[in-house]
């Protein structure tokens, strides 16, 4: 695709010429790579020892092709830059117009954005357990969240969400994946529901999840959004990407929802970010690899688990959502071996959220899961 | 001050240990620099041959420690990252508590987002011509501006704003050296302005331009932000950092309206942008050098247009308000030559900006006047 993104990209000439080079690397002393940053020790990452599974965040990335692409745009640091590349390539390999994209510093500031463009004429509809910083985000600001009481296993109640549906209503938000359970919903399911309720309001699924799904293409919505019905799909670079530092993400929506939420993000992305999304969007080798990583250590962690007696939900995300006997206590016995992972969610003090990191630390944390049961 | 910083930090073991090194450099093959980052021409930076001064960037950033700190930051891309440690290192530089600042993703979204928590409750009193972007940002959300015209040479009317004061005002904000008219308030007028009238209601002084002007410390109203008056500083890296695509920015003010502005912020920094910040916050020397860059170029600039019989607005900021004949076919007759410079602002179409650049861009600025002039 990289040809045809390429092509309409310089033609429209929104940048630069054909064929040109970057015009700004002014400065050779800039440009040289000193051994040494000077950035005081552990500013960035995990300390020393620690296994950091508490933010599912991917460490095996970024991807290869980053570095080098971060550099240039780096050295070009002085200029103001122009997203609409990356905006075209991802229009292009999702079959939508670069004008229903939504760039934004991570996803949560556009879905931060849309909960304002939304809720400032009526409730969020939403799941009582899903990531809803940007809705609380919207909520300290006014906006009322309606929320559904979860069934069974902690699953998302679609019928109850659509039953909330009213004329207070102005969007429906969930997650699928959905974090922090890791549940994927049945897509046949989820694709009915979204389709009848964006007859009433817009539906905004968040797949932050998604591409590390068995089945990415069944499980998204965007088949919706190209169809032109009402509904909104976010996604982000920080997980199968490996990039969360990096703050990028988006939402693909129709041109009208696009102008909508933009006229709320309040920022853009930076020069080295964008380069690095450009760099590494398509770069299919990395995506399968961090895959790998991720379905590896979640084999792992479910054979640890059966071994222990946890029961756990189903999961095709980089987290794993189990039930144990007291979360807080199975949180502070794994931080005491420098295991980092989530506490408790609010009242839910038997559920225990596990990153999948590094091989060698979801190790660490499958062999230490005896001695923090005991705990 | 990096020694006071560096034991708070590690003390304080927000990220890391003491001592420690970064933690995330697991991909020997992405740490490794490859010579070309398949990124597509003209992505960032200005098309060869084009002398880009209509954007008040600076070129000569950014700082050459940038790179490195960039880089490492990069490799450490898969984590979320902490901005603590540049909020001290701001903090301490200013004489203020890190809790008073505001980090943000270029001091846009620091502005918009105080124009939304002030605007709420109030219009917001300003000059009819200044950085305006954000207010109006707001505004299309709902929030009233209250403009004050401007006086004599394009001056802001302090007396004008201090008298629109009422109950119906939340906020003042004004932007100091201004842009786009480059003037400076007198700064015994404008501090007075400010004890006065932050007694009614916040005052919001925008600084993006303040380390390029002859006397920094006695133009900022910093001085008011320590002694816990109800003011607000904004400072930016897109200026003389030379980092306008890195974005970042700030705002210092009182706990409780960094904490009130926070509520807003929708984003955060990226991890390169952090590292950026960093790196080169307290690079003295890069900074002395930007300013004599941006001086020479002004000095340039200056003696084209008295040769040219062009009045100008005095500036000690990285461009000049110049009084042309017809600012828009003015502006055409540069581009036409491959010179970028800005258009006329609304109704002012006999006033011209054009940015300092590269010393040799605006050495084809000058020689172009001519014929622009006559054009």
């Amino acid at each position: 695709m990289g040809i045809n993104v390429n092509r309409r990209f310089l033609l429209g000439g929104a940048v630069g010429g054909a064929g040109a080079l970057a015009g700004c690397a002014t400065a050779p002393a800039s440009a040289a790579l000193p051994a040494d940053s000077n950035l005081p020790a552990g500013l960035f990452g995990p300390a020393p020892g620690v296994a950091l599974l508490s933010r599912n965040e991917n460490p095996y990335g970024p991807s290869p092709k980053v570095m080098a692409a971060v550099a240039e745009a780096t050295r070009c640091g002085a200029y103001y830059c122009d997203t609409s590349y990356l905006a075209a390539m991802i229009a292009e390999k999702n079959g939508i117009a670069p004008s229903q994209v939504v760039l934004s510093t991570g996803s949560g500031e556009a879905l931060s954005a849309a909960a304002l463009a939304f809720g400032k004429s009526g409730a969020i509809a939403c799941p009582a357990l899903f990531w809803d910083t940007t809705s609380k985000y919207a909520e300290a600001k006014g906006v009322t969240l309606k929320r559904s009481p979860m069934i069974g296993d902690l699953e998302i109640d679609l019928a109850a969400i659509e039953a909330s549906v009213d004329d207070s209503v102005s969007m429906v938000h969930i997650c699928n994946p959905n974090n922090p359970t890791g549940r994927s919903l049945d897509p046949a399911q989820l694709r009915a529901f979204c389709s009848r309720v964006s007859e009433k309001v817009p539906v905004l699924v968040d797949e932050a999840y998604n591409e590390l799904t068995d089945d990415p293409a069944g499980n998204s919505m965007m088949d919706l959004v190209r169809a032109g019905k009402n509904v909104l799909v976010a996604r982000t670079f920080s997980k199968i990407y490996g990039m969360a530092g990096m703050r990028i993400g988006y939402i693909m929506a129709s041109e009208e929802h696009a102008r909508m939420i933009s006229q709320y993000v309040m920022s853009w992305m930076s020069a080295p970010s964008l380069a690095a999304a450009v760099a590494s969007y398509n770069d299919d080798a990395f995506l399968a690899f961090s895959k790998s990583k991720v379905t590896e250590a979640r084999q792992m962690v479910h054979a640890a688990m059966t071994a222990n007696g946890i029961n756990y939900l189903p999961s095709e995300t980089n987290f794993i959502y189990a039930n144990v006997p007291d979360a807080a206590a199975y949180q502070r016995a794994m931080a005491a071996r420098n295991i980092q992972i989530r506490g408790p969610y609010g009242a839910l003090t038997q559920w225990s959220r596990v990153s999948m990191g590094k091989i060698e630390d979801v190790e660490r944390y499958c062999a230490a899961i005896p001695e923090a049961l005991g705990a």
